[in-house]
């Protein structure tokens, strides 16, 4: 795979090549981890490529185990050494996306820590029809 | 790989045996999904292995690339097929987990649809020692 020059301006291909600090928690060859500086909770840390796609869809299928087997570790290791009940592990795509290059939030979870689960206005579908359509529309986009 | 049996009682389970009746959207060999009938938007799709594993900590390594690649592609047909302008990817694990077999929501988002990005109370780490001792418990937790 030839190397992906990094983006102009993107803080997180800077933190990748260390032109930004960073409190670093995990690297490999594909992917670094560091500590979002705006935690959720302490030990809230960001996994990334450490070449620049901006959401999941654009990663290379070569990338995913990569990166996913590194946010498990992750996950595990955020669960360990914070000693958190769980983890909440998160991409927002584009909406929500504060810096447009891909990255994972892995965020450790305690009962009642406050998020009362993440969703919070859950709904129904008005009708059968409705959930048939959603059903309909997603399975004719998949490629 | 072994097959791995059923957990008795466990929905998901009964959701990929058809025992249970779902509106499914994605089917391979490893993984199904299938729209979740409490949704945050129309669209929002539940994707679990098919064998039972509770946590992203528990799937095997072999399962990782089958379920992320298929989360990607389902993410995309996400956006498309519900023409939205971004997705939203997450695992609650243990946590905020309503049923303990792993499964990624996967969720249309459009600007200004009322999540307002999906982390309230933001905070900062009270010291830079704080920060320091959290990077060393996770980094020291890494296996």
């Amino acid at each position: 795979m030839a190397a992906k020059p990094p983006a102009a301006g993107c803080l997180f291909c800077q933190i990748a090549s260390r032109a930004v600090e960073s409190l670093i928690v995990f690297e490999d060859e594909h992917a670094l981890a560091f500590l979002d500086h705006r935690p959720l909770f302490p030990g809230h840390c960001l996994l990334i490529p450490k070449q620049h796609y901006e959401t999941l869809s654009d990663l290379p299928p070569e990338l995913i185990r990569p990166l996913f087997s590194a946010a498990q570790r992750l996950a595990r290791a955020v669960e360990t050494g914070m000693q958190a009940e769980g983890s909440f592990v998160a991409i927002n795509n584009r909406v929500s996306q504060s810096v447009p290059h891909l990255h994972i939030h892995i965020v450790p979870r305690r009962k009642k820590d406050g998020l009362r689960g993440f969703f919070w206005p859950r709904s129904r579908y008005a009708s059968q029809d409705e959930a048939i359509a959603a059903q309909a529309a997603i399975t004719k986009a998949l490629v």
